[in-house]
Formats: C-alpha cells, structure tokens, sequence
C-alpha cells in the first residue's frame, strides 16, 4: 500500500458552536476581512470554560470549525474570486476531503463560556472544533505571494449557493 | 442538555503525510517561524494529487494536520512561551480537545503529489488534513495584541518534553 496513513481515521467531537448571523451560504461574507464588523457569539461547551482563562488579552483568535453544511469534495473548483478552475487545495473553498475551516475574528469580550466576537464568515450554528490566540509575529506574513489571487480581478466579497 | 452540539462526532480521514527532520517533540521548533529553513516533504494521497493544480504560485501554504502524538487535553498549561499556567486556548499548546495543527510554511516547489516546503514546526510523519493557500489579505494582521505573549520575556522557541 502506497499510502499507510489513509487508513487511520480520526474522531472529533465539538467544544461548542459558533453564533452568526447567517443562515445560508449564499449572502455570507467569502473571508472574515469581507465581514468586517458583523457581530457574534462563540459559546464553549461548560466543561471547556476553565480553558478560556486569560484569553481576554488577545485582540484576534483563530477559530477552528467544521463545515459541516459544505458540498462533497470536488478535486477543482471555480473560486468565488476567480472566473477559472483552479486545484481545490490553490483555494478556500469549503468542499475540502476534511471540510475544516479558519478564520481569524475580532474578540470583543469574554464572560464564562461565552466569547463575543466581530468579523465573521461562517454559518450559524457552526460546529466548534478549537479556539487559538491569533499571534502576529506567528502567523501575519506579508508580503506573501498569493497565485491566481493575486492576479485575479473577481473582486467577490458575498457568497453565492456554488458550495 | 445544555449542548446538543456535543453528541455530534465528525470522522476525518488523513489526505497524506508530513516528513519532516523531526523525531521527537523535544528538540522540534515550537511554530515555523523559528523553524525557519528548516526542509521538508508534504505528501498528498495520489487520489488528491489533481487537488494541487495552481498551487505552485502561492509563496507560502497552511498545513492543517493533526497533532497525534500530543498529551490529553488540560485546561491549564504552562507554554513554552512563558512561565505560568494560561488557559489552553490562550495558548497554542498541543494538548487540546480536537488536537488539530496549523501552520504557515513556505512552497519551495510543486511536482505531482508532493510539494517541497520550508519552514517546519511538526514531527516526523503527522498526519495531513488539509492544505489552504496563504492569503496575506485573509490571513496577516498587524499589530494585533497578542495578550500574555506580548508581555513574556520567556524567548523559548524550540520545544522541550511538557506537552
């Protein structure tokens, strides 16, 4: 066998679920930079409250979710800001082998398991897989070559119904 | 039930490997910035190959895998980066309830299922979810407070035995 690691296979469960304004892809913001301002809620499960402590310093977090509404995984798509077909993994679209997403939001403040947060791109009700600190001086790069993107002059910010 | 959400259970299967110098979490950078150089292999399944289309103009990629030889969750820790206990999700410690990785590392080249890359903070052998482009409009934000980070004099950057 060529590939020993596919047969593992891995088992989540949610730490809670993230609380947004959206109800359906098409008219949610593509990336959080395109949803600028719109306010949430991130609600840890009560046991993973305690983890939150002292997260209140940090300006932005990563949230790490499951997308779990995305269509089956395509090996190429045409991208929201693109009018081509590119290889699934040169994009952001959601219909990945393992539908994770990551998105860097705003922390406006924290009280128990409760996290409000701005700037948000995901579905209401979006299973919660992970919250990380966003810490610039690991994770902002720029400038950072970005392929097609770069070039592209699709300037989409809101989705539609394509995944 | 306070969290319905909880009982949901999501199955990952791995879309390839990670090769990288690293054998044992003591000795192996603690993010890729201080990893920087540092060579390695991302091996995608052959069946995700044709995923990989268009990636080659993307100066740097998020690896999403999963930290499978990290402790049990704990909802308090001392990181590397300091020296006292934070909340976990403070921190981007690997003991956590879903034990998922990110990492921003550099594409040196692109050549069927394998992509050549710099840049490594994982072991030897980690299990890959996913691959993202790097999208410095998506992803880079400076100055973002960065909480106890920002007020540690604790300049560890390579990892010892803790987690």
């Amino acid at each position: 066998m060529n590939n020993p690691e596919e047969v593992l296979e891995i088992l989540l469960r949610p730490i809670g679920v993230i609380r947004t304004p959206y109800t359906t892809a098409a008219g949610t913001p593509i990336q959080t930079v395109y949803g600028r301002g719109i306010q949430g809620e991130v609600v840890v499960n009560d046991e993973y409250a305690p983890a939150l402590a002292d997260i209140d310093g940090f300006e932005r977090l990563w949230l790490i979710y499951w997308l779990e509404r995305a269509r089956p995984f395509k090996p190429r798509v045409v991208p929201y800001r693109d009018s081509r077909e590119h290889g699934l993994f040169a994009t952001r679209s959601p219909c990945r082998p393992n539908p994770i997403g990551i998105s860097v939001v705003r922390l406006l403040s924290h009280e128990g398991s409760r996290l409000r947060v701005a700037d948000l791109d995901m579905l209401d009700g979006t299973p919660l897989l992970d919250i990380k600190p966003y810490v610039p001086i690991f994770d902002a790069h720029s400038p950072s070559a970005a392929g097609w993107l770069d070039a592209s002059d699709e300037d989409r910010k809101i989705a539609d119904d394509r995944f």
